[in-house]
């Protein structure tokens, strides 16, 4: 069960010191979710060898320009590819507005059928596979800028076969994996349901929110995912512009991890001024210690956390 | 005279090879003309080290997305860089629409003025300063699209201090820097002006010339000049599609470049079809042999060529 953030963009703003404006690869399952998509995207998707007619949905946080400059000419190398298949795009409005008038002045018709679902800036259900379902978060910037919580579908019990019985039928054994206990004829429990098998392996969860000042209203909606993006513009020296321009420093994302209980941060969204970024780690790390820093190329994969039984179960019927 | 062409990115609609899209950099004594701005611009600017804040004026040939798409980043960050200089902006219909509305949605109010030009498919003077001029070359493509013609303006006779005798006045040297011949005070000639000056350096000329099919007319414009860039999407093998997309081939653009009968040929605009460009250069050089390739990075720089004379100059009056 793959479920691998990769980095392709860490900058804020301006490109600087070989770091670009921001874009992540969210690889879950047979789905490439691509999260933002700024300028130089599609060279980034190249360097790292990703092939863009994998990515079927495309989510954009907001329109300042790191974030989404890349969309038009990435949507374009994808109709010169010859996509044909629907590609989904989810962003605020006015990204309609925009490729619509660059398509009419290159005279653009597209081989492949774009769905835009236009965000508002009230927290909603945006997607939903057999999978995962991703909700924007409502983020506090200077202009409409939305997250998204990419987050796993409860799973189904997995059957232990250590201790399974060779003589179940097909109908059975469909019954333990949808969490059932097996009865007899006259309706009795023959078998208890966590006899005979594990507990599901653990859903997952990304929670992506750039950009935005410090804001705790997200961290209800944020509490307890496995990984969480926080935008860190600054360092804590330059509180007061973060302030001022809707930004955080990376002790304010520790701040946000910290409160919601997130099981580990990672940071980006670097101001073009620091060309150093150890200093992020060592701030956001005094308050949140499981912090790692977005580093262009590098993956994060969200593992498989599973509980297992350790105590012996009982074969005969309760 | 610094004239240098500087390649910032040499393929054609999709970045592939680590090539990028188009954009070339002239610089021209004390200006930096930066001839389209394709998605990256700004990156190559950074790799190449290139200080944005030299470049005033942005020429746009037309609105296919790998010929403008880095504009807005660029200009963007050009802002954030507090530029507050004004920039002059040339280019086709569309530019200034499409640049309101992304600002308006991003909510930038720019620190700085543009002043832009929209330009026409007629041939017009669209620049012109102390050192040269700028006019366009309207090419034959798929949309409107224009080529640009830089050119030295004539240059001034320069004193041969060699024969130059010491009791000039400096009124008798302006005179001969205009190229007027020196009188006495009843109006006879003293020195003929190429007696004591050598013929002006030699004024340089390039032509950008990108998008568009093999297309005649463009020679009488472009005839004799120093370097001439001519697209050359395909190979001859495929003139056909390149017909059909209204692109060109190497044998083409080498083609032109005879029959204009230019100084140099650079090619460029490879498609990404292409790995592997000597082909390209093979193709072009059995036709014009001075030719070369557009590499990302690399200066082309356009020497003064300058006429000596060769003869003894008498220094008695005529």
């Amino acid at each position: 069960m793959t479920f691998v953030l990769k980095i392709l963009g860490s900058n804020s703003a301006a490109p600087a010191f070989n770091r670009n404006p921001t874009s992540q690869l969210l690889h879950v399952e047979q789905n490439y979710f691509l999260i933002d998509c700024g300028e130089g995207t599609q060279m980034q998707l190249n360097k790292y060898k990703v092939r863009f007619n994998r990515i079927d949905h495309i989510f954009i946080s907001h329109l300042h320009g790191d974030h989404y400059l890349g969309l038009t000419g990435l949507l374009s190398t994808m109709h010169l590819n010859k996509r044909t298949e629907d590609l989904y795009l989810f962003g605020p409005p006015g990204i309609g507005e925009i490729l619509t008038l660059q398509f009419k002045y290159s005279d653009t018709r597209l081989h492949y059928k774009i769905h835009f679902r236009e965000l508002t800036q009230i927290r909603e259900l945006i997607f939903e596979n057999e999978n995962l379902t991703v909700e924007t978060i409502p983020l506090n910037h200077r202009i409409q800028c939305t997250g998204f919580l990419f987050r796993e579908k409860p799973k189904k019990r997995r059957l232990n076969k250590a201790v399974l019985p060779q003589n179940l039928s097909l109908s059975q054994i469909a019954r333990l994996k949808k969490g059932e206990d097996l009865v007899n004829g006259q309706g009795e429990i023959i078998y208890r349901n966590e006899e005979l098998t594990l507990p599901p392996k653990k859903s997952r969860s990304y929670a992506y929110c750039s950009d935005t000042s410090y804001y705790e209203p997200i961290i209800e909606q944020i509490t307890g995912v496995d990984l969480l993006y926080h935008e860190s513009t600054f360092l804590e020296v330059e509180t007061q512009r973060a302030s001022e321009t809707f930004h955080s420093t990376a002790r304010q994302a520790a701040k946000i991890a910290q409160l919601a209980k997130v099981k580990k941060l990672i940071l980006g969204h670097y101001s073009s001024r620091y060309k150093d970024l150890s200093l992020f780690l060592e701030e956001a790390r005094s308050i949140f210690p499981n912090t790692v820093l977005s580093i262009e190329g590098e993956e994060t994969e969200l593992k498989d956390i599973i509980i297992e039984h350790t105590f012996p179960i009982s074969k005969k019927p309760v």
